[in-house]
């Protein structure tokens, strides 16, 4: 399943213009964090051309709640972040859907609100980052078309593109999103209580580099289970040395 | 040279919407064919965010003038016609346009009217049919949408061709090996120290797999100096080298 992934969407003209172009290509689950005017909204309804009833819409109050029992997600950014995630286009996002797609997992497009995009916060939540490639000197999408394009591209990728052997075995399933922060959950609590994080007000960007390091690289099941392992281990009250 | 047609185009709007979707992916020649509410137009300047100035955008009396310094043009249709004329998905076309700008040829693609779509007569001026697939149960694209989506698959083939993961920022390099080797030594060390690997014959097995969470995913310089400092702090003392 490839779901869509509005954050903090503010006009309901782009959520159904979202529901829309997601329509149009053959997408069906839409799950829209804080949508500004509530949910639903006369204004999508209006957009939206029909296509709504047949969508799955869903609302959430975080996007981590989300994003929660997804394998693998994109988060999408009109420009360069000074973030160290794998970095796709349409076309190669695409590629890996199928591919993950093949082993069951469950897939996200996220998009952040209009103007702003996705915060860097929002983006440490995601798996990887796809970027539209668009002329450098007139770079504008709105919301609907930006989801139009990736859309189209995932459709396009599903029709065309052979099957290619799977990376990972399939009983070797990335964890979920939630299964990430349960584990980031209890690392966290355990740096507070060796008092890791010593400047307050540096706390929030050392969470999310910690988090990054953890929601990169497709961790799995089995190694979530080796890193509450290893957590035990260390929290342990026995002196090393 | 890529021109993109309107012919007989009614709403201003759309005639903005699609020089807008032009500029996104560097398209710059717009040829209009009997626009109804003539040129210029201030609803089309509203809507194309600044992009109009950018364009050149010539008025032509008949589709036949509008195509005549063209060599090869692509008649977009939305569904199957009784014509026998060579037939592209937006990708094919793209590729075929590469080839031929390859040879200095001018190609150029034509969206019908509003509603209606091309004329059996309009389509019968080009050389081919382009058509974008969509959901065959919900197809619902304006004309600035399926401006948008050739315009955007037409410079995927030429001008981005980017499939390779790839890093955002050169000052965050990737961790060198021996810098992953070290701090994984570290931790197997103390990770010995806590009784962790309790069965002797499963260490190499348990080292490996905590190996491969570690030298997957890309992890920088920046983000080893982190894993180090969690790990001094839940060991409670500071390593000293």
């Amino acid at each position: 399943m490839v779901s869509i992934i509005l954050s903090n969407p503010q006009m309901g003209e782009n959520i159904g213009a979202a529901a829309r172009a997601m329509q149009n290509f053959g997408l069906t689950d839409l799950r829209l964090v804080n949508p500004r005017d509530g949910w639903p909204n006369p204004r999508a309804e209006a957009m939206a051309s029909g296509a709504l009833p047949r969508i799955d819409v869903s609302v959430y109050a975080s996007l981590k709640d989300a994003l929660s029992d997804l394998h693998f997600t994109f988060a999408t950014t009109a420009r360069n972040r000074d973030m160290v995630k794998p970095f796709f286009t349409p076309n190669s996002a695409a590629e890996e859907t199928l591919k993950r797609k093949e082993q069951q997992q469950n897939i996200g497009v996220v998009f952040g609100a209009e103007r702003s995009g996705m915060t860097n916060d929002e983006i440490s939540l995601c798996q990887s980052i796809v970027t539209i490639p668009t002329n450098p000197d007139f770079s504008s999408l709105n919301l609907g078309q930006s989801v139009l394009l990736i859309a189209y591209a995932f459709m396009q990728d599903s029709l065309f593109v052979q099957t290619e052997k799977k990376f990972l075995s399939a009983d070797n399933l990335p964890a979920t999103n939630e299964d990430i922060h349960i584990f980031l959950e209890r690392l966290t609590s355990d740096l507070e209580a060796k008092k890791f994080f010593r400047a307050e007000d540096l706390k929030p960007t050392m969470l999310r580099n910690i988090q990054n390091i953890f929601t990169r690289g497709d961790i799995t099941d089995q190694e979530i289970r080796t890193l509450h392992g290893i957590l035990s281990a260390l929290r342990g009250n026995k002196k090393t040395d």
